[in-house]
C-alpha cells in the first residue's frame, strides 16, 4: 500500500521505518526541503495551500495520514475528496485550538483545569480574575514544546504576557499543582478496535519533553486514563494513534492536552513494547488487526535536544537502543532519542546508572540527567 | 555517514532500516531494477563490471559493505582503491569457492566433512571413490538455497548429477548424518572487537531455510562454535557480521559453510536480541562500539517463501513481529519473515500454537508448520 504522510519530520520518519518493515511505501508532503523523513520515500515539497501539489500527493497514494497536528484543515478537507484521511479533519479541529479542545474535554466529562477564552485585553483581565492567579496564558493555536505560553502570578506578569502574546487568540487556564505528568497512548482502527499502552510518566525541561518512563507506576489511575482516552477515540470515531497528556493530581487525573498523532511520549514503545505506537498507527489506518500494546519490562526514553551525543561514548554502554533522526544540530531541536530497557524498574535504575557513566560529560548537556536524580 | 551497499535485496533493506534509525544514509548498487532495498536510498542500477557506475557509487559514499557474497572480487578490488570495503575481497574469495572455503576451514583446524575437488568426469569418479557413497556433489561457486548440488548414493546417480552439473567446477563432500543444523553469527569491528550471538537452530526444506529458533539449546557445543567463528574472524582480520553454518553431530560440530554477511539465520535478532545482526554489522563497519548480542527470551523465526500470508489472519495473533520485504510473489522466493518471541522455550511453544491457529490454512502453504511438528 502507498501511504501518504502530511509532515515529514521525525514522526513521519519513524512511521516509515516501521511501515517499510510491514511492506508499505511512503510519500511525504512537507514544506521543508530538508524534512528528515524524505530519506524514506518520495517527498513532495510544497505549502499546505498548494492545491496542485496536494492533488498530486493524493493521486500518488492509497490513503493519507499525518505526523503533524497543525496541518491546516483546509488541506485535509481538500484531500479527503480524493482519498481517506486518517485521522480526519474533525480530530484536527479539536486538537488545533485549545479552547475547542478543552470544551470537548468538558463535554465528555473529562476533568481539566478551569479555562476561559481571551481575545482582547479586557477579556484577558476578566478571565484571569475568574480563574485566579497563578494561571497560564496560552495561545489557542500553534503552541508546542512550551512555546506560546506564560505562567502569570500577578497583574505585572499578566501585562508582560499580553505584550508577548497579544497578536493571538488566547486562553487562560488555571495553574494546577500536579504531582507528575502522565500520558496515555491509545489507538483505534478503521473498524473500531481500540487498544491502549501502559501509562507513561514524562518529565519536561523548559517546556520540552526530555525523558519518559513506562510503564508508569500508576495502578490507581490507569483505568481512569484509559476511560478518558477511550471516550475521545470513540466520540470522534477516531482512526490511528492518539496521545492524551494528563496531570496526576495524586490519585485523580486532569487532561492537559491531546495530540491526534504518534507522540514523543510513546517513543519508548519502539523498544519497550511488543508493537510500537508507529506500527499500531499504521495497522489502525490500514485496518489491519492491532498489535499487542504490552510492555516488555520497563523502559526509559531520553530525548537528545540540540545535538546527538558522540556514539563512541554513549554506545560503549552495550544495551542502548539508538535513534538518530538524521537532523542537523540546532539549539532546542529534538534530534534523536535513546531507549534503555530492563526487566523491571530496579534493574532499569541500575542500567541507567551504567548508561550515565558511559555518557560522562555528555549527560549534562543532554538534559537527561534529570531522569537520574 | 553515507554507506554504500553492494546488493540491494532484503538483507540490504534490513541493513538500511536499522542504519537509518542510527542516522546513516544509504546508496545501493544492484543490477536488478526492482531491488527491494531501493526504497531506502539511491539505487545505482548497473552490472558489477561497469567501472563508470562503480566509480560513481564509490564517490557517493564514505564506506562500502555488501549484502551478497557473490559480488565479483574484481568489483571489490576496484572499489577498494576509492573507499574502504568491509568485509573485503579476501573474505569474499574464501566464501565464493567451496574448495577454498573448506581448505580454509581445514587450515584453521575447524572440522568439516571430507572433501575433494572434481573438475572433470575422471576426477569426479576418483573423488567419489575416495569419499565413498553417499556423498554430495556441489558446484564450487554460486550455489545457494540448495541450488547447484546433488546427493548421490551410487554410480547411476553420480552419472545423472554429472549431466546436470558438468559445466561447473565441482567439489565432492562426504554426506554427513547430523543431528541438527546450527549456525553462529559473529561480528568483528574495524578495531578488532568481537561478539557472538547465541547459537541458532535451523530447519531447511528443499534446501531453503524455513525456520530458525534461538537461543538453541546447545550448552555442550556453544563454546566450540564460538571458537571456530572467532578463528575465522581473526584470521581474516574480518570486518562486519559473518555467519558460520554448522552440523551438530551429537555433541561435536562440523563446519558446513560460511557467509561473509548478515544471514537469514540471524533474522531472529531483529526482535529477539538487544542489538540486531544488522545494527551490529553497521556498528562494526563504522567502527562504533558493538551492541549487546544477548537474546531477550526465546525467538522463533519463520520465512515466508513465495508469497506473504494475509495479514488479516496472521496478525489476528497480536504478538507477531512482521517483516515484509516488499518483493513481488514468486515461487521459491524469500519474501518476508515473522518473529515470534516469548520469555522462554515453553512459553514460546504456546505462542507458536496460537500463531498457527491464526494462520489457519496459510500455515501449511508457508512450510512453517515444520517448526510446530
Amino acid at each position: 500500500m502507498k501511504i501518504g504522510v502530511l509532515g515529514g519530520g521525525q514522526l513521519g520518519r519513524m512511521l516509515a521505518l516501521e511501515g517499510v518493515r510491514l511492506g508499505q511505501e511512503f510519500v511525504f508532503f512537507d514544506p521543508a526541503p530538508d524534512a528528515c523523513a524524505g530519506q524514506l520515500g518520495r517527498h513532495i515539497c510544497a505549502d499546505y495551500d498548494d492545491e496542485a501539489a496536494l492533488t498530486e500527493f493524493a493521486e500518488a497514494v492509497d490513503l493519507i495520514t499525518l505526523d503533524f497536528e497543525n496541518v491546516p484543515t483546509a488541506a485535509t478537507d481538500f484531500l479527503s475528496a480524493f482519498k481517506p484521511v486518517r485521522p480526519g479533519s474533525q480530530a484536527l479541529r479539536m486538537a488545533q485550538d485549545r479552547l475547542t479542545e478543552k470544551t470537548f474535554f468538558s463535554d465528555l466529562q473529562i476533568p481539566c483545569p478551569l479555562f476561559s477564552p481571551a481575545s482582547d485585553w479586557q477579556q484577558l483581565q476578566a478571565s484571569c480574575r475568574e480563574i485566579g492567579y497563578p494561571c497560564v496564558i496560552k495561545t489557542r493555536r500553534m503552541g508546542y514544546d512550551g512555546k506560546g505560553q506564560a505562567v502569570v502570578h500577578n497583574d505585572d506578569e499578566l501585562a508582560k504576557a499580553w505584550e508577548t502574546l497579544k497578536d493571538n487568540d488566547l486562553i487562560v487556564e488555571a495553574f494546577v499543582e500536579f504531582k507528575r505528568e502522565l500520558s496515555i497512548i491509545g489507538v483505534r482502527s478503521v473498524s473500531g478496535s481500540t487498544a491502549f499502552y501502559p501509562l507513561t510518566e514524562n518529565r519536561h525541561k523548559n517546556g520540552i519533553l526530555i525523558t519518559s518512563f513506562a510503564p508508569a507506576v500508576a495502578d490507581d489511575v490507569r483505568d481512569e486514563a484509559q476511560r478518558y482516552a477511550g471516550k475521545i477515540l470513540d466520540s470522534l470515531e477516531y482512526c490511528g494513534v492518539l496521545a492524551l497528556e494528563l496531570f496526576d493530581m495524586g490519585g485523580r487525573l486532569m487532561a492537559n492536552e491531546m495530540a491526534p498523532r504518534v507522540h514523543n511520549s510513546g517513543h519508548w514503545t519502539l523498544d519497550g513494547a511488543v508493537t510500537s505506537q508507529f506500527e499500531n498507527h499504521l495497522r489502525a489506518v490500514m485496518d489491519w488487526p492491532l498489535g499487542s500494546t504490552n510492555a516488555i519490562g520497563a523502559t526509559a526514553m531520553m530525548n537528545w535536544i540540540g545535538a546527538m551525543p558522540d556514539p563512541a561514548n554513549a554506545l560503549s554502554y552495550p544495551n542502548a537502543r539508538w535513534h538518530d533522526y538524521g537532523k542537523k544540530p540546532r539549539a532546542g531541536r529534538k534530534v534523536g532519542h535513546v531507549n534503555i530497557c530492563a526487566d523491571n524498574i530496579l534493574a532499569l535504575q541500575a542500567e541507567l546508572g551504567k548508561f550515565a557513566m558511559a555518557l560522562g560529560e555528555q549527560l549534562k548537556s543532554s538534559g537527561a540527567d534529570a531522569f537520574l536524580r
